[in-house]
């Protein structure tokens, strides 16, 4: 084992970050779930948003037939680089999440309508969650990972979901598919299949295996 | 759709309970894991923590060579009837969560050293939790539901797992794997297959479709 030759914490990364290097991690997403995530598992991060504008790239890109998982890689990729080129010396990560349900792309709902409608047309369907994460360092990109999930909704009436969207308030709006699974979105759902991490928009457990590479987390 | 003669949110059941008819649910479970998935989802309840010796009852059973899932299933039938028993008009919910490593099963570890062989025991290698939740009504079962996850814990070197246990606390003693995934455990794995609620202890999703059936949230 290398780590028989281990040096005392104090000298080397430690399971909340690496007080040694103080390699900076920049997490370039306006996600306060994203944020959770990291913050929960131990990371050491600030955060920068970066400016996209997603929509349109989006467009342009479903314009030029991109898939689903090229254009969360794209966006994610584009929200790193932008912030790393602000913090060239740091392990910036960016990450992006798309919702296809048949082919069709959802977009976070912008008001209640826009809510009420991207339920109905989600209802009684399965749809997919892809994922992507990308860390960029020096303004390119250095890694990326990719994971997508399964979410099987149940049929839902009018009644429902607006009783739903009544009793959720603005989270709605905090995610693409008008959701939270760890909250009262979980009523929504007969199953999910796949990483729960990567429903919440991270693909966690690759991304904590690249900061131990990096020595930003204890081996 | 059944729904579309459906009654006035205050007259049946809504996301957040049945105020009409009052259907009690009682958490037969001490744990704060599970207390924490039924609230998030909106599930009204009550905790009535059961006095039932889980380990001899382990024991028993497997000297009479019950599989992992027998087990689980019959401890959370356990949990459930006995509290069902003192709130016989109530839908009653027993769990419990059973941790296989090659056929070798592991308990809540009770202090630190026991905390650090297990880690130890499963570090390197793939582990299943296999988590049951039973309701029960009348002192008798009435439902269950069982589902089974495979956690790839990546080696974990000797320094690294008593990193570990100074920076958690006693977190460690509140789930049998001496781990919680949503937290810095997440920072032990490399990949999880299965369902993320089945990993804290309750396959929600199933239970919530049940509670649905009775009545005792909105469809």
């Amino acid at each position: 084992m290398a780590e028989s030759a281990a040096t005392a914490p104090s000298a080397g990364p430690t399971l909340l970050g690496n007080k040694a290097t103080d390699m900076p991690v920049v997490l370039a997403s306006g996600s306060r779930f994203r944020a959770t995530l990291l913050r929960n598992a131990g990371v050491p991060f600030t955060v920068d948003v970066p400016g996209v504008d997603e929509a349109s790239v989006r467009d342009s890109l479903k314009a030029e037939n991109a898939t689903t998982e090229d254009v969360a890689t794209m966006l994610a990729e584009l929200k790193a680089v932008a912030i790393s080129r602000k913090h060239p010396e740091a392990l910036v990560i960016g990450s992006d999440q798309m919702l296809d349900c048949g082919g069709v792309w959802f977009e976070k709902p912008v008001d209640r309508d826009h809510a009420h409608a991207t339920l109905t047309a989600l209802s009684g369907k399965s749809h997919r969650l892809v994922t992507a994460v990308v860390v960029a360092r020096a303004g390119s990109r250095i890694w990326h990972a990719m994971d997508n999930v399964t979410m099987r909704m149940r049929p839902l009436s009018n009644d429902f979901i607006a009783q739903y969207l009544d009793t959720v308030g603005d989270d709605v709006f905090a995610s693409v598919g008008a959701y939270q699974l760890e909250g009262l979105g979980a009523q929504l759902f007969t199953g999910v299949e796949g990483d729960y991490f990567t429903v919440l928009g991270l693909p966690l457990l690759p991304l904590l295996d690249f900061l131990r590479t990096h020595g930003v987390l204890a081996r």
